[in-house]
């Protein structure tokens, strides 16, 4: 009848292609299409630019307060392999008709093999680096930071102004607070250095909660660290909600928003500000986007059990 | 405190550029980024390319059997605008490694304005039209078939074989059947002539259920038309399931599967055939794709109260 079942589905797999005569080869696809999405927001478009992925392995320790099976369930339950969490990365671009202003700067292929297309995909938009005029940041990860320069220390946007939360400049570039760290978040110390300490005079500090450039509006979501800043973009009648990594991965942690990543340095902290914000773009029903949602990263938040959903815009023309 | 309250979000709107200098205007982008994503299966690679989106505007006749509100209920909770359906178009393309198979042919530009991007996109993949070596139609709905012409009657992929169901053929092309029919669906039978009829000796019937290209079997899915076929493609231990328009919008139709649309020519025996499909797939938890599905249209499908729903595939690098 109509469908096979799994048995013969199985058995057709095993039989595929025996019995066919091979033609000329076709080439297979070396990499991946073009990421790079648009969305008109009121005078203002906004483009998704795609960076990659980074696949890290988790261990029991990778959530403070939930299991590694609770975990692994809530992967399997997004038909996502276990003890690994994709990390996407997706760079906001907000082309206000007049500014280019670029939120966060991927990873400059310095995070992950599978990581650092950004400036691909921004070619494809048709845009040079030279053209950005504004690059603001979220917070001083590494995967947020790093595509500011190349390896070499070179500049990657050389006519941006870099526009910085107050508090995160405060904290990570602070000697003090460096000697007492260890492991990542040292490495996080010394990487902020090898970005900002020659450039620092081309940086411009902003108090989170301030409009850092036309239409938008930065708000303090502290505790994934110190200064972690979203935004929200404006434009006429419509909003945008960029939440930057107060949700990261969806099926983790908008499905799960008290669960505590060792990712988060105030992990109370940093579900407190993700309660909030997850509420208030269910209950009005907001346009929203984070960096680690999955591209185009761009749709809205609904309640679930126990949590909320990500739901992503339906892909459409221009 | 962090998050700005709902007025003072919109009031931030209101304000949002008046303080700002113009800069040099950039240019926004006139199209839609490429919609060309590619997924490795076994030895094998699909392709999912764009053709673009119908958005229809819809009546209180448009489900047979539910209410033009719960349908707007249903809209509204997918965060889409009531009374308009968006019908997206996704065209699936099969590379063995020796073979370009297209699934379907999306628009050609014939259906809608916002549609007919598949020969772009295809351009970006790096397949030239001439380079498919077979089409596998799943019915003759035109939005299926309209891209294996152009208007003026030309072939768009000069050197592909045509496989079509072979039921569907028999009921199209029969000409009492044509004799009774009104409407839409009469547009449909010349459509379908207009298509085939100077090109059937090149056109190749299959029996739904017969593999029809290595590792592509078809399977009968009856009721959305006569004919109607869905696929599923299989290499090595991988496989993925083509459901063709079993499911049409699963905002609609995976949550609300016991609805009848009058796009389904059998309402009833469409019905059917989607409940076993969606709990198959469910079931087994298969990697699916659907033509209407939004792009890239690949991903699973899992339960959920009164139906079931359509869970993206995460965006990855290749």
């Amino acid at each position: 009848m109509p469908l096979l079942s799994r048995r013969s589905f199985l058995a057709a797999s095993a039989l595929a292609g025996l019995a066919w005569p091979a033609g000329a080869s076709a080439p297979f696809a070396t990499a991946q299409g073009p990421g790079v999405y648009h969305t008109k927001l009121g005078d203002y478009q906004v483009t998704a630019l795609y960076d990659g992925i980074w696949t890290v392995p988790i261990d029991d320790k990778f959530i403070r307060n939930a299991s590694a099976s609770a975990v692994d369930e809530a992967l399997k339950a997004a038909f996502l392999p276990p003890r690994v969490l994709p990390i996407s990365f997706t760079v906001l671009l907000v082309n206000t008709g007049s500014k280019l202003i670029l939120i966060d700067t991927g990873t400059a292929g310095q995070v992950a093999d599978t990581a650092g297309s950004l400036l691909d995909n921004l070619k494809v938009a048709g845009i040079a680096p030279a053209a950005i005029d504004t690059i603001v940041i979220s917070h001083f990860h590494p995967d947020h930071i790093d595509g500011i320069k190349t390896k070499d220390g070179d500049k990657i946007f050389p006519n941006a102004e870099i526009l910085v939360p107050e508090p995160e400049w405060a904290f990570w570039m602070d000697d003090g607070n460096q000697s007492r760290a260890v492991g990542a978040v040292l490495r996080y110390f010394r990487n902020a250095r090898r970005i900002f300490a020659d450039i620092a005079k081309d940086v411009r500090r902003f108090k989170p909660g301030a409009e850092v450039a036309p239409g938008v509006v930065s708000m303090p979501a502290y505790g994934h660290t110190p200064g972690h800043t979203a935004f929200s973009i404006h434009s006429g009648k419509a909003s945008l909600l960029v939440m930057s990594d107060t949700v990261r991965n969806p099926y983790l942690f908008a499905r799960h928003p008290r669960w505590q990543p060792s990712f988060d340095m105030d992990g109370p902290m940093a579900v407190k500000a993700r309660l909030r914000m997850l509420d208030r773009a269910a209950a009005d029903r907001m346009l929203v986007e984070a960096y680690h949602f999955p591209f185009p990263a761009c749709g809205h938040i609904e309640r679930r059990r126990g949590g909320y959903d990500f739901a992503p815009s339906m892909w459409a023309p221009l």
